[in-house]
């Protein structure tokens, strides 16, 4: 196994010690997810023109967001970051005004040199089982060479919505919502995919 | 209109106006939304008792997920910052094991007195046309006048998969995926939901 001395690899600017701890600091602890998440962000930095408007997609929600959150300008409140969760590790950054950039992904197939990376990506084990120094160690062995880049150019138009939303008050819990929902809001419409919102009473 | 000095108001320990740095550094600009969203989780967590061990709804991925990021250690990332897309500006904080917690939310009722955060809002205007500063001066004088919070018990169950999610390769595009999606990951079944990702060829 390769070893790489911390000094080598930096992390958008950061070094890698540095950005364990923004992880921490932010994430709560030193997930491995984030770790490699900044990899990726920082192998798309490297491969896309200075000075864009970047927007970013991350088509997971776990652990990869908050790589963003922390290195880029772009975070889910301000929509720069979208989530599609397709439950692939996979990030795309790409220009705002024509849709080109890069998608790095996590590939499946460089994952077999890398016994303690594959049981943590595809939950091998149970996470109390695995070992964890040796995934961090691996990760930073690794660096970039789990990782597949692909230049893309994203249909803007399925992901970009050019009408500013009409709000109106719900007849049902008199709350705010986007009259483009219907003549109710989601949650009074009781779709299931929200059945979070039926709250039961406090005692 | 009451005038309230910057001294007299603190968003979860931290005074106002280092707030508002803190947005901008992280979101990018000062977005009246994470204002008013530092407002909701400083109004949540007062309202809650110290130390335990809190998750978080956000009822919309504007502008609210990231004063939930800057203020809480709930992020997207970790979990423990869910964002169920209602389109209502409410914000859920509750006790992790026992669904035990409050919502706070805009209460359009209560906005009639306060005409530019009701245009905000509303949307009753283009953002070109609203007045900026106008209404961060409202958002600061109101507080938390615009707000009714409430008791909840979140149904924990709704909202929680016990279930250890296998990943296995897609025979589609050989990336991981999470089995229960099925046969193929969801971007190879082609899922309208997620046409983003019929990604154009680069030139």
């Amino acid at each position: 196994m390769k070893n790489i001395t911390t000094t080598e690899i930096t992390i958008c600017g950061h070094a890698y010690e540095k950005y364990l701890g923004m992880i921490n600091g932010f994430h709560g602890n030193i997930a491995p997810g984030v770790v490699v998440g900044g990899l990726m962000v920082d192998l798309a930095y490297r491969n896309l023109p200075h000075g864009q408007y970047l927007d970013a997609v991350s088509e997971t929600r776990s652990c990869l967001p908050d790589a963003v959150h922390l290195l880029t300008p772009c975070t889910v409140g301000n929509g720069w970051l979208r989530i599609v969760d397709l439950g692939r590790f996979a990030l795309s950054m790409f220009e705002k005004y024509t849709g080109v950039g890069v998608r790095v992904y996590v590939d499946s197939r460089k994952l077999e040199k890398w016994p303690e990376l594959k049981t943590f990506f595809f939950k091998l084990k149970p996470k109390k089982e695995q070992d964890r120094k040796a995934l961090l160690d691996e990760i930073r062995s690794a660096g970039t060479a789990i990782f597949t880049i692909r230049k893309i150019v994203v249909d803007l138009d399925s992901i970009t919505s050019s009408k500013r939303r009409v709000f109106t008050v719900c007849p049902g819990c008199g709350e705010g919502y986007p009259r483009i929902d219907g003549e109710k809001c989601l949650s009074c419409q009781r779709d299931a995919t929200y059945s979070y919102f039926d709250l039961k009473k406090p005692d």
